[in-house]
């Protein structure tokens, strides 16, 4: 078989910290732009530093959005309201197509007389695009059964949603909902960063809020999580064009008595241990070397790799940030770098 | 060094005409997610039954946006004003830096005393992203030394804006605005698609166009652009965060008289020929195979390429839109394909 | 007292069916913009040729955010679960403070250490800004009693959120949600419209649809909800600010077999009975005359007046639909109008 | 004739300066909202105490936008790129269709075979609306009669665009683009505002940046930009229903040694001295205590009212920002002034 061969290499350690893991890790990042390994490293030497990335898993989901059309508006609502009653009967189904899928939650939209339905899913260490796929299409044949006046349109509707942008991804949740955070001492900031705390902050707010604001951006508030989402996922496996919604991130900075309260919030990291791609080679070399395959309850390798990339994308965003903060730097480092290559 | 081998094989030929060329093309997709290859392949059959993919570009620029602070708006207005007289001696900073790149356009926000200023330049067969850093690099410290009373805030202040979801890079342009499209006759939509072109264009309207206005989306209409454009960037060396903004397209579907119209219209492909990843074996036997590679004026190449990336992205686009008007055939072939690969 | 005394005139009757009421209702619109009566009426005549339009209630509730900053995000996240299990807790202080709201959900973000939490209400006749208004500010009170380690940071966080442009509120709700719909057989589109569904459908897609994706317009799809909103909310009292998310929304059009089926759906439609404003002489006349005074259970007379809305949203958008598939139309009526003003 | 008598009052004296005016001016503002002119008073007095608030203009034009179909994209392309090249002959129809409308730019998009058309203008003391619609029409026709293979889709496309949520208005522009900003000293923010600059920064980061990004915010960054510009739309004769994109807009608040920055950027403030509901006694009555009834060049007057409501937002939303930085403040000064009522 034919491959892609894309340069590969590790960051790190990274200290990682919280409720899901206390390690110091070593992360593989696939990429064309170099510069990212040794701009990620930065960040993770000041991880072990600042004693650690606080990292948090707060949601956990897969989403699927099916279309039907009703014969008019009222049959609409009723339909929507007389399925909010059946969630038991839908969860049957959910779990009959797969060991893993257990309905989470169902969510609506009507429009005239079209029908959304947003079927939200638990997968285990899968991502689950497929899973939740599945599910959809046994659900869309028992709701043509059940209400018969009810017309097949598509059994993906785009308010799932993947791989566009949206904000009910945000809102509603797909993927692993993650946020890493570090408070930085304002020694470490000054010495390993060249920055301060009121530089970052004020940066973040005239950057990553106001500019992206200006832009048109829809819920996102960084300055690169795609590239390094992007290495990461491309190193592990992942489905990578899920990075569009994966970007839609926010970085909230505070500065508490000159020390650096830095943090990213990313809602949809969509990432899976089993599945498409895992079975290569390479893949199950990386997974394995992070502490990803071991025998664990179902979910928790894909919650371990998704804390560990949102610690990496930490390491990244921070000192690129910081970087900016200097007026040439960014510049200079990039000249550095070529030079050495040369 | 490390590598991460994606599996990448070559789908089409895709029959491509218009004023940019007129050829059958082999196109190399990297992927994880193999039904990607068939599914695609589907697209390109049709691209030759029905006499060729129409692809035109409309635009192509790469842009950089940089952050000054006034001491007061009146300042902020008045720099902008002013420099909106000195375009040629902004172009002369820029062509000092690059023998490729041309300033423009110029295009700013003031947000009280903030003044974002987006710098717009060709860049040859270069995506651009390191020249437009570059130029604006300069332009910083030029701009600096003339108007002293502003103040440095950033060199890249997210009105660019790069891998990021956004409405600007769609509106004022940002890489190649490219456009495809192909008229199916009736009996190939029956035959070879299995649908109607009353059924593609119903299903844009429910799903791409209503489905993604409800999920919140950005300036995006499509049921996949971002798995194709990620597949083709990651095989010709391209870096694939950029489908953050290349996912935010928009199909538009006709009935002709019972022909499907079918068109993809893509503002940000954002693709070079030379830059980073270009020089690896087998990224540049594949831009040799797609004839990316010739002796040609400068952006030629990068244009064949971005010309090529459209067409193949209408190819599975319009197969997965096919599919879905078909109750339970995408779960077929799914199902269809795990069964070979076992 | 002074006022400004704007010119209101009543539109109709419109012909109104489905779930809520069956009448013909005369609606007082106030307005500036003159030739939004004929407009509109034209609309309303169609109603009753038609046969009535129908209209049905999705949802209804109000909604206010608060913020406040756990120490760490570990912390927010326990927070936001342990409330999970507290709703009725929750309740009774809403409860507590108003005799009709009652609390229907809560939503959660978490941004690094912040914690959004947006508190939905049902509010009986009142539009319910100020009730969820002091709902939040008792439950802000009880929080930081309750969790001692978290810090206020404010009342009214924007996720609520009142009078923005969000995706939020079409998302979760906000005010209430309604569908309108009518079918219009082919001859009264000929006739009455001077064109066809088929046209209205096609410039549907091209203008409310396409026009609006390219504008980087979000979650709206329609040519002038705005207009018709602002006249209803002003001749009824309400607060008109609310236009701004009564603004977004969609118009889902179909041609069946030459008939015309139109629809708005509305999904934040923002209005009370009582209140500010209502206790007017002009606006209780204008509110006993629609029937929305009468003594029905709380909230009732609300939704009356919703669906009432709506109804007339239809009639104008459709009437300016129509007159755009005609080239010249529009400033044909409007010089007409100007030259019997003269 | 019928009309809706609305509560009206005057704020104030504002003190404004800056390049169009420096005076302390008096503003009516009309609505059901009462809170609001006790709230927009509290700002007025700042305005007095901190030496003025500095309004400046940075743009001004009205659009709307016009549709066509191409036989192909590549036709479409060409017609436009044509075009380019034609500004004088569409400036010439323009400037036949009115005395002040002159053509300032015009922005394409296309989409497949859809032809997009921004036609901008300056137009006087107008808001514009009707100016434009006659010129665009005047235009279409000319371009039907000049490209015969283009077909007539719609006189407006929301490419404009009008009363709707877009970013394309901020970008491209649409009105009047009016920053205000004001310096308050450390004590006044105390005594008078009872908060601090690092407070009001830090809830404008929190609230109006990262509230707005999680509701799913377009371009928008404040708390209640709307309230002020519909009440002040309406004491003006103004077509309110443009507070959908006057509501838009940013605040920037930046702590200078405990000197408070505060500013307000309105890029879509869309108002005129002449036209529709200008002629009723109170609005003329309004506009001429406001000073926007003299003789000057054209547009002067329209400017002049845009700079004066813009400084009345930023008193409007200090004084609600500083509020909700106080926990209990809100609620408690409604609670006083319904006492008061009562």
């Amino acid at each position: 078989m034919f491959t892609a061969n894309i340069p590969m290499a590790h960051v790190g350690p990274i200290k990682i910290c919280g409720p899901h893991m206390n390690e110091d890790v070593h992360v593989p990042l696939a990429t064309y732009e170099l510069p990212l390994w040794p701009s990620t490293n930065r960040g993770a030497k000041i991880s072990r530093l600042a004693g650690g990335i606080n990292v948090v898993v707060v949601d956990d989901r897969m989403t699927r959005s099916i279309l039907l059309e009703a014969p008019n508006a009222l049959r609409a609502v009723e339909m929507v309201r007389d399925l909010e009653q059946r969630h038991e009967e839908l969860n049957a189904i959910i779990t009959n197509t797969s060991n893993y899928a257990k309905l989470l939650d169902i969510h609506s939209q009507i429009v005239g007389t079209l029908v959304y339905l947003r079927i939200e899913c638990s997968s285990g260490d899968a991502s689950g695009h497929n899973m939740v796929t599945q599910a959809s299409q046994h659900i869309m044949n028992w709701l043509l059964d059940q209400y018969s006046d009810m017309q097949y349109v598509s059994v993906s509707a785009n308010y799932c949603t993947d791989k566009k942008v949206s904000a009910v991804n945000g809102i509603l949740g797909r993927g692993k909902y993650v946020i890493a955070e570090v408070t930085i001492p304002k020694e470490i900031c000054s010495n390993d960063l060249r920055t301060t705390a009121q530089k970052i902050v004020e940066l973040n707010t005239k950057k990553n809020l106001i500019g992206t604001t200006l832009a048109g951006g829809l819920r996102t508030a960084n300055a690169h999580f795609a590239n390094i989402l992007l290495a990461a996922y491309l190193a592990t496996g992942q489905d990578a064009a899920n990075i569009v919604e994966g970007s839609q991130g926010i970085v909230y900075a505070d500065n508490r008595n000159d020390d650096l309260y830095f943090s990213v919030t990313l809602p949809n990291i969509i990432v899976g241990t089993v599945g498409n791609g895992k079975g290569l080679n390479f893949v199950q070399k990386n997974l394995a070397d992070l502490g990803c395959l071991e025998q664990r309850a179902p979910g928790e390798n894909a919650t371990r790799l998704a804390v560990i990339i949102a610690a990496t994308v930490l390491c990244g965003e921070l000192s690129l940030m910081a970087a900016l903060t200097n007026p040439g730097e960014l510049m200079r480092s990039h000249l550095l770098l070529e030079r050495k290559k040369a």
